[in-house]
């Protein structure tokens, strides 16, 4: 993922998600108030409920930044071998977010508030079929080429995905420099032996 | 894990654990007070207070009581047996917690503030380290045994600990039925494939 603080812009929306993701990676979800993103912005807090009434609504739009974010990170991988491109995909999720520790450390908070807020729990649901959908959709690719074994698809994703979130949780909560770097190595340990064709 | 709520207990500090645990599960971590732990227990607020400061102080000792718990589940386990063993070690992981939903969910909050709160850091830490040791310990018993292959039990430690944490959080923020099955499911496969060695 580009890191978004780095890009000039003009439209609101996304001057006010840019302004969110700085307070985010400086107050943490709990601390996070709308007028500390305005004062990231430059502007009042009236400026920012224009656009949302409430946190929820912004952050819940910010959810969506994220997703969008991700997406055309992912449209950068322009490569249709099956093979590069699944580890290609598991480079986005495993190595990218090293570098974006503070927002690991606030997505967190919020994936643990959507037992209790219907609209942070949709777009993680939303965010995880997206992203099996593509672990899917290139692992039916290497099945058809005969690269990969023919596995049930929808557990191999499922499976990809609960290494990535234990990696996520694990870089938050225990601190651990090597959490990603670990996950990054099992997945490619278990796509090796369960997914890659032996020649 | 046994069910905290079905036993017979006269200590008040674990009496006042198991009212932590019921207020836990109702209310959440965020919207827990001492006053709701209080009713659950049917006594005072001062009668907590008497043992414990402040929420935070009886959120630390509730963490070393849920580890405690653990720690007593897994002594149940019998066999010396290394694959019998790391198998049961599997399950007490990734099955038993099923039947504790509600605890997976006020476990997450909790988790999601480990970067805040140093006392529940280290707990987290502390936990991950004791069930990593054991976890390793039993790798190793199979590498000597012969049954296992020579691999890194470290890593493999690790790898397993990403599966489970990936677990124990998609069960919460996607509340997936499947999470923790999809989950032993590939633990079982890694272990198949990395660890058990061929005949």
């Amino acid at each position: 993922m580009a890191d978004p603080r780095n890009e000039t812009v003009s439209d609101p929306n996304e001057e006010i998600m840019r302004a969110t993701y700085r307070a985010l990676r400086e107050y943490g979800y709990a601390d996070l108030t709308i007028k500390r993103i305005a004062d990231e912005y430059g502007k009042s807090t009236a400026a920012i409920h224009y656009h949302y009434d409430t946190k929820e609504d912004l952050l819940a739009a910010f959810l969506d930044f994220i997703l969008d974010r991700f997406k055309d990170a992912v449209h950068e991988v322009e490569t249709t071998d099956p093979e590069q491109r699944l580890e290609l995909l598991l480079d986005k999720l495993l190595v990218d977010p090293e570098d974006h520790h503070d927002l690991l450390v606030a997505v967190l908070e919020m994936r643990s508030q959507a037992p209790y807020k219907e609209r942070f729990s949709e777009r993680f649901r939303q965010n995880d079929e997206y992203v099996r959908y593509l672990l899917r959709t290139v692992i039916d690719h290497g099945i058809e080429d005969g690269v990969f074994n023919d596995v049930d698809t929808e557990h191999v994703a499922r499976a990809l995905m609960t290494i990535v979130d234990g990696a996520r949780t694990r870089a938050v909560v225990l601190d651990e420099d090597c959490a990603l770097a670990t996950a990054r190595r099992t997945a490619e340990e278990y796509v090796t032996a369960r997914v890659v064709a032996d020649d």
